[in-house]
């Protein structure tokens, strides 16, 4: 880990950055520019004056995002800074690109007030053809996105929230085929009731889950538990239809799934001990998983999955981003709907043939991922 | 001119757009992966959070810059509103990388409120190492940039203003040396008196020139006249000293050159010949000049420059903007000074070994342009 450190740095050094902007156009003669440049590119502008949509003919529009953040929960590292947050911006652009083919920028905001992040992406949202937002905390990034999504003419998508859901599920959905298990009888438990926790949360139920507790760091969420926050109130509203109190352990008594997007080590042997047989566990905190895939199976678990790369089962978003923007843009959707997300997992999900312990979600290298997902994708749009 | 417009719409329908946005580094292995993204990428993250400066270390910051528009003077289009203006946005950006090798993301503003204007680029400056500012209206445009100036630590630059004025002055040293004139003993008539003609009029007074007469489409700006705005009640206290009155017409007359930054065929042969031998006429209106060249040539200007390139020196601010930044950058400049304008103006004139009437400027193509004027800009960052 120490050398991979110095070495992270050094190539980031090496490189000064990850990104490029270059034209695809030729730009090499009198004529060249006269084409792409004075006088000949009055003629598209003159044409999008007259109907807006040409844009996605004429322009990079059409097949260009941004990547926004106010770096506000940056990684496992937290509010570290806008500016801080760049090295994952681009990072993440990057992966748009090398794996669906989307162009990204990214942004920077120099705010982490919920008005003004909003103000600020409907101001530059023109020359784009879709929102991601990055590592913006909760619950201010609810708002955030449910008001851009209300009020922009293009897709918003936070994949902190739903990118970690879409590929979570998909990893579920072969989880419960290794077990053998409906996913209407099932009640999961889920460890952290941040963007990723509730999104999940939101998504399962979508999906036909019908027994979700959330478990946050004061313990069990339930109706009337004093002190909530709007969003939480709402969940609350939604899940542990039982009114189970407590923490992680009492939760964990007698659940079929848990799943962790939380701290790393909350969970023990003991606890995966307690839940029924054929357990799941996907323990994502990252790079320290909230138990060690060791500890779950000395505990009993059937299937394992982490955020790591050195792990059979790797819950990686970038199974689902670039793929959920290409058809997203591919179909010109205005929004990303619960449906097409569903599409998305189920689409991640099929890629694995033969569902095994040790394969129930593909490769971050596996080859069509983006083209699957964004043909689930599109299908709905 | 009509095959022209056709084959401008089919080649940007056919590119859709002109840029795109790509990865430098490799990722294609888990490793590559684990160095550029997580967790690798949490390492340069933490030490941008410790130290700011170094985000020029370890990200593209360093070599990228906006390119922003509201939309409201997009070429001479006029205000075709901020969408409208992103294939003239992508076609400047395509241009800062193919003669500078700057990076350039087209960012085009919903708003074309002063204040929307200033908040929504500082709002987005972190990621970015400068800012174009293009296709903005006068008078805002002015408030727009002097804020930004004061309130970024960045440079910030209005290409419409600077771009063409710093072009313009090149050519005039060139000009001034053929038909065997001193800089100070000249008289200079600029038509137009909007972002343009400022910045020429300011820039040709920091070079020395001393009788400078302003003219907009009500005649002659003269301190005093009644209904000039803020910025031309400060320019009139600065030119036209004798206070000269009436059109274009009136204050030709015994001139030394003659610049055009307003509008097609304003002027005439008989205006031209009224002119002080040894005239020079800068007629950058386009496509359609001031006056066309030869109705110039028949009233004795002495050398003839324009905005298009089938007519010898092309005044084109491509020559100028990409080299700008480019040397900016390499400083780590926050301003861009006067000293740094002239310098490049001078730079630019240098590359003309000989000047001629019919080469006081180098063609778009010629090589090593932007090295040029980036080494002239750096010297005095």
């Amino acid at each position: 880990m120490k050398n991979l450190k110095k070495a992270a740095l050094s190539a980031h050094k090496k490189y000064k950055g990850k990104l490029n902007v270059v034209s695809k156009v030729p730009l090499k003669t009198v004529k060249d520019m006269s084409l792409f440049y004075t006088p000949g590119v009055a003629e598209p502008c003159k044409e999008i004056a007259k109907k807006k949509e040409l844009a996605y003919e004429y322009t990079s529009k059409g097949h260009t995002i941004a990547v926004v953040t106010d770096g506000s929960a940056v990684l496992g590292l937290g509010n570290i800074g806008t500016l801080a947050g760049l090295p994952v911006m681009e990072g993440k652009a990057a992966l748009f690109k090398e794996f669906g083919n989307v162009d990204a920028v990214p942004i920077c905001l120099d705010t982490q007030d919920t008005e003004e992040i909003i103000e600020a992406v409907k101001l530059i949202a023109p020359s784009f053809g879709g929102i991601n937002l990055e590592d913006i905390s909760a619950p201010r990034c609810f708002e955030v996105e449910e008001r851009l999504i209300k009020e922009l003419d293009i897709p918003v998508f936070h994949d902190d929230q739903h990118g970690t859901a879409i590929v979570c599920l998909a990893g579920l959905i072969n989880a419960l085929k290794v077990v053998k298990k409906k996913k209407d009888k099932v009640r999961t438990v889920i460890s952290g009731a941040g963007a990723a926790g509730m999104a999940i949360a939101k998504l399962l139920m979508k999906y036909g889950l019908k027994d979700i507790i959330l478990v946050d760091s004061r313990g069990s969420i339930y109706d009337k538990r004093q002190g909530l926050n709007d969003i939480k109130k709402k969940m609350a509203k939604l899940t542990n239809r039982k009114k189970i109190k407590g923490g992680l352990k009492e939760v964990l008594d007698g659940a079929d799934i848990f799943i962790g997007v939380s701290q790393p080590n909350v969970a023990t042997k003991e606890m995966i001990a307690s839940m029924n047989d054929g357990a799941i566990v996907f323990a994502m905190s990252n790079p320290d998983p909230e138990i060690r895939p060791k500890d779950a199976k000395a505990g009993g678990a059937a299937v394992i999955a982490t955020g790591r790369s050195d792990y059979p089962n790797q819950i990686n978003n970038v199974l689902v981003f670039p793929g959920i923007f290409k058809g997203a843009l591919e179909a010109r959707a205005s929004k990303i709907t619960d449906k097409m997300k569903i599409a998305a997992a189920e689409a991640l999900a099929k890629l694995v043939k033969t569902p095994t312990a040790n394969k129930v979600i593909p490769g971050v290298f596996h080859k069509g991922v983006a083209e699957a997902v964004a043909k689930a994708v599109k299908k709905f749009a």
